[in-house]
């Protein structure tokens, strides 16, 4: 049985370091850059190199950004009294283009996770009961995610801001809108139904 | 609307030169290596800067290789008399996998395409009539696609092969094995019908 080319070969094993990238789309994605673009190639290893070595958290809200400060942090558009927490840096984009929330964000990078060795330091907690201290932060807003570490993660935090009396809430979980009940997971409907609010 | 810091979203960006990644996977992928892995992103950028400038096409078959002759070409266990002519470097390893064709391969790297501006020369064309007048090969085997520009292509290689009397064949076209008549498309059913052989 043949094979590609040392260099060839590496280059395929290195694209599985990228996520959803299986053997297969490994070599149809090094095979299409060496025979049709190599400039996009070029430009992608340049790139690349340059963003895992300057790319930092922000000291702020520790979201990715190569300055000290994000530009979210940085702006003074911002309200500085309510904080945001989610788990992604995705999640930070998600939510300020579908929402009109103009507060500030922290990102957790994680959530809570003993068994896999993520503790509140490795989440930046520390950092972030710091600046419940300083007393700046009126309200936080949870948006960690559904899932039972995400709600112990919320739960932990929630703690944490009751003990500065600052106002705690949590993002609404239960049926997406134009979603059918019939096919919503029993979990979401019985969030759903506990949650039931008023009718106006 | 907030984004990504600029040398983010410049990674996102140069992802997309890889096929099959739309503006959601070059996210993810751009954070999934900043947040979970720098060591693979590195490693990635290193390899995929070398093999831009390093890998080459073998100056035999044109099949991709960092050296001026490729494994192939340059093995000694190889039938120099039988050559098999594919479209793309992948077909030589599928076909090198699959069968026990044991001779050497010509990558055209394309296929005759006169409005893209893929004449002869591009796919190397005058190299392989080269070959075909020294003498050495006595069989060539046609398996370019068989899609109207592969059918061409083939067509005219062919008929040099013809001028310099080489025994020319054609991979079979035809009901995949373990395909259902019912669920062939009209075009394959016709060919298959149209390539019966003697039942023995």
């Amino acid at each position: 049985m043949t094979e590609f080319s040392p260099l060839v070969r590496e280059l395929i094993e290195a694209l599985r370091c990228l996520p959803g990238v299986g053997p297969k789309s490994a070599q149809r994605m090094a095979l299409h850059v060496l025979q049709r673009d190599r400039d996009g190639g070029a430009r992608l290893a340049r790139i690349l190199a340059e963003a895992v070595v300057n790319v930092g958290e922000c000291r702020c809200c520790r979201i990715l950004a190569e300055q000290a400060l994000c530009a979210i942090c940085a702006s003074s558009k911002r309200d500085r009294h309510a904080l945001c927490i989610v788990e992604n840096p995705a999640d930070v984009y998600a939510l300020d283009q579908a929402t009109d929330y103009r507060g500030l964000y922290f990102v957790l990078n994680g959530r809570l996770s003993p068994l896999d060795g993520i503790g509140p330091t490795e989440l930046g907690l520390d950092c972030l009961e710091k600046r419940f201290c300083e007393g700046e932060i009126r309200e936080i807003v949870l948006a960690t995610n559904s899932t039972v570490e995400g709600e112990a993660t919320a739960q932990f935090i929630a703690e944490m801001a009751h003990h500065n009396a600052i106002h705690v809430t949590r993002i609404a979980y239960g049926v997406p809108v134009g979603g059918e009940l019939e096919y919503v997971d029993s979990g979401t409907l019985s969030h759903a139904f506990a949650g039931r609010r008023e009718y106006r």
